[in-house]
């Protein structure tokens, strides 16, 4: 029976991607076999990533980029992984109905993720449904996603493009937006831009990509930390980035009115054939695979963790009452329980 | 000498309680002897959660209950897990003097967390935190968190009482905030109630209210999801909340001038006196010990799957390099691991 999901979805059909991805969503073992069927038949779609905060106009600009896909032949796959996306959260609220341009078109797959596991679930979840839609043979999957928290950072990290959506006149927020999304968007676009203060956004994020040198290359948080200090020290600043670097075009956008999507669509076009000049798609492709990797190992250690325990020394409520009076020591806990795995 | 760091921390010292966050911001593995030092002296201090979107004056609004506990005897640890946050992430911005009111009060002990490892570090680094600052015999801690991301939403889970600041005019921002985080806020508070808008954004929330109970009670989302359906499809109501149910009171304030903060801190105070009378705080000391439990069981196991994958297939950008060339099957390699651990 698991096996004819796979084979729906290799066919390119809808209900048996559909239901699969809800397996995915309720995180449901039986959907396992059918992502390991799946895997060697995914890896060709491209994966855009659309950010930025609630508010910012997200859902109007996938709805436009999605139609432009089209408009070139392409099929598409929409994941919205946004309480705020009237694709998911809108449900809750009840108008799901706003935005539903595509509805009737085969050629777009539309799915949100709902999962708020607290087991770390949504990041799983989406590289996960990205396989499914990817195996479907869309040639582009758009992931939306709010780009604020680290799950949406993680998330980010799992496109071959991101693109950040910011707007006029938000102040402080941009910035807050951008500290840990930043290192992650390859192209910026300011949306809303008829209302004022778009050129002084396009400015601020102008002086964000400046700081972003000193963000970028290393690898820990902690260099990252020391470089910012040196920085503020006013030491000297870091050498030239190389040529293969990828400058992020900032752009101007009215979505609602269909306004800056040919430059959007370019910058995107541009970017991709960046990737894939100078190896960067691999590297991505590696990246992906490894948090992809990550991921599913976390959620999978955690729920054989969590059996032994509950074999052992009862129910995991019981185990945190015992915590929460100071009764069992969590760390020694743990760290048998990690030991067990690493002997 | 790491038995000397708990001592520090229990002797109330500063400087020694600041080493070992750093630690635990850096996941040095050194900070675990500590930890589980200190872990029997924990337990006494409340726990406030401060959560909002950027923008919404959080750290303003943070800086009056601080003045105001202060006000009142108490010793306060201000823990920020916010980029926005001019007590953290401003610091990348240059304007970390915003807001040092209380930096001269050696009652007030200020800390940011600028953890963003993609391990799940950060609520596992919070919950670490909050301990040391109790350890320090601090009576009260207060998190300042952004409140959307599944992580952010696992940190207010870590408080006793959560206070969710929203602020008017923020239109459909308003669902998403808390289209995560309405299940675990106690307080509201409309913030920057001097603008248009402030009464209708109350209403927004009372509305919002509403949906929670349909969104609160039962534990999963699939569950939840099926009764929002019910719902929406007209079906009959959930039986009206026990009398020990939990009315969240929606506050308008203007902290910028000290104004609505009485209110607040009595509406903070009742919820405290709520959770006692009920037994709920035990219950929600349980719930956190859970979720301290899970990030530190979630992130040492990851480390020694690693450290076995490592030792048995290489190094991890290999192993992610096969699964992007579809080599390795990332499915069966995790189960292995996994399953490794529960024989």
């Amino acid at each position: 029976m698991s096996a004819s999901l796979a084979s729906g979805v290799l066919a390119g059909d809808v209900r048996a991607a559909s239901r699969l991805m809800r397996r995915i969503d309720d995180e449901d073992p039986a959907a396992t076999a059918d992502l390991q069927a799946l895997f060697p038949r995914t890896g060709r779609a491209y994966v855009l990533g659309i950010t930025g905060s609630p508010g910012a106009g997200k859902s109007t600009l996938t709805d436009r980029v999605v139609a432009r896909l089209r408009a070139e032949g392409r099929s598409v796959g929409v994941l919205a992984v946004d309480p705020t996306s009237p694709f998911s959260g809108g449900a809750i609220l009840g108008d799901r109905i706003r935005m539903q341009a595509h509805a009737s078109d085969p050629g777009v797959f539309i799915r949100s993720l709902a999962t708020r596991g607290s087991l770390g679930g949504l990041s799983r979840a989406t590289g996960d449904c990205i396989r499914v839609m990817d195996a479907m043979g869309k040639d582009v999957v758009v992931v939306e996603t709010v780009g604020v928290g680290q799950d949406e950072i993680d998330i980010a990290q799992m496109a071959h493009t991101t693109v950040l959506v910011a707007v006029p006149g938000m102040g402080d927020d941009i910035q807050a937006i951008k500290a840990g999304i930043l290192e992650v968007a390859d192209v910026f676009v300011v949306n809303k831009a008829d209302l004022d203060g778009a050129d002084r956004t396009v400015r601020e994020l102008r002086q964000m990509l400046e700081l972003r040198h000193a963000l970028r290359a290393p690898a820990t948080d902690h260099d990252r930390r020391h470089r910012l200090k040196a920085r503020a020290a006013g030491k000297p600043a870091e050498p030239p980035p190389p040529s293969d670097e990828w400058e992020p075009p900032i752009l101007k956008a009215v979505a609602a009115r269909d306004e800056g999507l040919d430059p959007l669509m370019a910058a995107i076009a541009r970017h991709r054939e960046f990737l894939e000049r100078t190896g960067q798609r691999a590297e991505r492709e590696r990246a992906r695979a490894r948090m992809q990797f990550l991921a599913l190992l976390r959620s999978l250690l955690l729920q054989s963790a969590l059996d032994r325990l509950e074999a052992e020394k009862g129910r995991l409520d019981e185990v945190a009452l015992s915590i929460s009076r100071r009764e069992a020591d969590p760390y020694a806990l743990a760290q048998t329980l990690a030991r067990q795995l690493a002997t």
